[in-house]
């Protein structure tokens, strides 16, 4: 067989380690879609539409620890993934971000579907390049994958105009080194751990690969031996929790309750973490959320090793081991009117060994997080960049990335399910392990809160636009027009045996959670 | 009441003409969700994904003739409208394009929505501006007003920090004027008239504001007068058809179709048009679709008026007035299984007087446009910049914009309809008279045709990426489950017993037909 531009892409993607393609292509990538059919070893995953596409890929890394590739159409194509790009972005997520264009040659006639591809591309990306021939495709292939890699893991945008795709002269490349994850730098443990003996009111902040298992089980050694305060960042890719974790908080959402959890600390130690501000401004309110007269001190930056940075602190400190606490009885599941406690702690009681947690409950699950400490171990995913819509992508691209072998609890509000619903078509295609709670409060609750803010009850114009009601959504008939089994429940009765049922399932699940 | 920003500006768009807000809030725009509450005038119609609120926004320009605003959360709000703003951008509809972001001295601390805004809009905007005081919010939303009404019409992107809005201190801006479209070249005139006199073999290609009523009688009085082809260009925002109106045929998609249709023409005459190219290349096919011995002469551009161009025009060649020829009979509906010509006979036939028709029928409709000559006048709305999920919008702004009086028949694939599924919950909440028919063929047709000009059948891989069966969508539920009536049809004999009964409606309803 000759090869093409689009065979030397596929080729070196598949050596570069990269087996999984989240796609909805179009025309221009008809080339590419006859090379994954001829060459044998990438998963192909259709979304009905690209943001799903992009969040499925932010999902697929955040458990595979790996990137997959997209597959994109053009300019408009990126832009319908964007949003979830930007979550991605925010998640620090590795993606090979492909997007197919017009030929090069085509490209000043400025026909119908021609855009700034690059120029969308660049705000989310680590990395962008056009191939604009056939034999660049191969090598700038395997630097997109070097790109995606290169810790923190990041999104390299790979534009494949037509032509470079199907002209011939395509050159396979040989995968490029991925560069470890920069060690610590000696001087920033030294003084993290002088922080950490000398003063009083020290608290460690740990995000990104901090918040795995060993990370967390290095943190909570050093503030045990320490007695300082060990919190999470407000937005997590992922955090492992459960039994056999540290109960480790996060940083409140609420600019008010931020503020006054990080009043006592004098000295802020950064894990891969920031300095925490507000998600959005008020008015009158402080953009900063922890003491302006704090110290901040990086024991690690995003391109370094979490890992290695706390274990070289907790040598340094000579912290001893310090066994986890046992966290207490796992509850009860709870029974009666849905609440947001009862809700999380008959997930809590329910979910199965090792599941994942896709959370984009938004408002109604602020109060989630403390009563599934007592769960078996998981791994709990947010949404990271506040771009409303990856709950349900990530959730499905989490499915696939964990190999399809543990359970995916998508805790997600009505008003985000609706932006990318379409995920449950590729959920019921794929017959991924996940079960939706969809948590139908009929509005958007959060903005209703935010309103109030702004001093007034709403009246009849802005309720039309922060109202869901109006008709209600019906999500059992959405999900079934889908493909995904549905039921509904109005208590926590019916929440709970429609639970375990789903969990006991191979394919996906959706539970309207009337509140 | 003191003023604010976001008070400052309602009171401008009002003042200015816009009256109809299509939105998605977020946290960032509730100052001014609340100076829409405040401030009656406004009627402000919720999208349940932005690129609903955008498609609507195009569509509502199309019937209206004058811009609406948006209202969009910060940056990934705005990426998430973008496809249908590229589309708006080719359709040269105007747009007041608002989006909410970061307060100005939040920016800097690059919170978790912080996106490049300004970035992500210029490729879709004629103007782009960022208020970064209040004081500066009303004299910008007029300019941003004016700059989307401007000629031919474009998108003026206004960016809208949250303290702009919510600080004191906004002033009220009166309306700036707004220039007419340009008036005509006489020497373009006088050359084009010596074409059409001495010249064979000429065509005279249509686009924009000459495919009103108007434009084409004018056009067609040209080209009866001097034996010139008159066509219209392949995608249009809005084409006047049926009986009283030219049986103008456009240039076609299919490019062999297209070099084919253009090769006897040696001189091209452009009415607020571009000389054809393809709408992708193709390996070996050229980019320009017309004769490439061609002259080109341009009559008028997009900023010109056209109507005057074409007056002055017949005016220099003394063209007699031309009775538009009577169509034939109007079809009866078809009955039996469905077809192309089976379904558009059967929606000329049952169509009410004065309908729009959104087409967004990709593949399965490249027929439909000869088949319906002879249907009551009517407008065809198209998909304009090939960014699929328009119709379906676009349909729902069109109501919108048609003062809710015109019935709206939205000509739908299924594998396009899903991009933007959400529009029908807004048709059903508004109550809007919108008739969806879906055309469930559960592929992506336009695809599988593009695969085998690639050179071999789709394999399993590639039809795992262009075959939406597994499992089939049911847009009953589909329908039902955002509260819009629905019904499937097996058969054109129920599709147009459907059909009949919708239109005899004041609301929204969906025929799944299955082909």
């Amino acid at each position: 067989m000759s090869v093409n531009g689009a065979h030397s892409l596929v080729h070196t993607l598949l050596k570069s380690g990269v087996d999984t393609c989240f796609a909805n292509p179009g025309t221009s990538e008809m080339h590419f879609v006859a090379a994954l059919d001829q060459i044998p070893g990438m998963r192909c995953v259709l979304g009905l539409q690209e943001n799903v596409v992009t969040g499925m890929a932010d999902g697929y890394f955040r458990m595979a620890g790996k990137p997959a590739c997209t597959l994109l159409h053009c300019g408009p194509g990126l832009a319908n993934g964007l949003g979830n790009l930007h979550n991605a972005r925010r998640a620090r997520s590795g993606i090979v971000n492909i997007v197919g264009d017009q030929a090069t040659y085509h490209r000043p006639y400025d026909a119908q579907l021609t855009a700034d591809t690059e120029g969308w591309a660049r705000p989310v990306s680590a990395w962008v390049r056009t191939s604009t021939a056939s034999a660049d495709v191969g090598r700038d292939g395997a630097v997109a994958v070097q790109a995606a890699r290169t810790a923190p893991g990041g999104i390299a945008t790979l534009i494949l105009p037509s032509d470079a795709s199907w002209d011939e002269g395509g050159v396979v490349a040989e995968p490029l080194p991925v560069p470890p994850a920069q060690a610590p730098d000696p001087h920033a443990v030294r003084n993290a751990a002088r922080i950490l003996r000398e003063k009083k009111n020290v608290l460690v902040l740990i995000g990104g690969p901090a918040l795995r298992e060993n990370g967390q089980a290095l943190a909570y050694r050093i503030t045990q031996a320490t007695g300082a305060k060990l919190l999470g960042e407000m937005s997590n890719a992922r955090v492992a929790r459960g039994r056999g974790r540290p109960q480790l908080e996060r940083v409140p959402y609420v600019a008010d309750l931020a503020i006054k959890t990080l009043a006592p600390y004098e000295h802020l130690i950064l894990v891969n973490a920031k300095a925490p501000v507000g998600f959005f401004a008020y008015p009158g309110k402080p953009s900063i959320h922890y003491n302006p007269a704090a110290q901040v001190h990086v024991l690690s930056r995003y391109e370094q090793d979490a890992e290695a940075a706390l274990q070289a602190l907790a040598d340094e400190l000579g912290a001893p081991q310090a066994a986890i606490p046992d966290p207490g009885p796992r509850p009860e599941p709870v029974r009666g009117a849905p609440s947001p406690e009862g809700l999380a702690r008959t997930v809590a009681a329910l979910m199965p060994d090792n599941a994942i947690i896709s959370d984009e409950s938004v408002s109604y699950g602020r109060g989630f997080y403390p009563e599934t400490h007592t769960a078996p171990a998981h791994d709990w995913l947010q949404l990271t960049g506040g771009a409303i819509g990856d709950g349900m992508p990530v959730a499905t691209g989490a499915a696939i990335g964990s190999g399809g072998q543990r359970r995916v609890i998508s805790l997600q509000a009505d008003g985000s399910a609706m932006y990318s619903l379409q995920s449950l078509w590729t959920q019921a295609r794929e017959k991924l392990p996940v079960t939706t709670i969809i948590i139908s409060n009929r509005k958007y609750q959060i903005l209703i809160g935010e309103y109030a803010g702004v001093g007034a009850n709403p009246g009849p114009t802005a309720m039309n636009m922060l109202d869901l009601g109006n008709p209600d959504l019906n999500w059992v008939k959405l999900a079934e027009g889908m493909g995904v089994e549905a039921a509904r429940a109005e208590s926590l009765d019916t929440l709970g045996d429609l639970l375990s049922q789903s969990v006991s399932r191979t394919g996906p699940f959706l539970i309207e959670l009337v509140v």
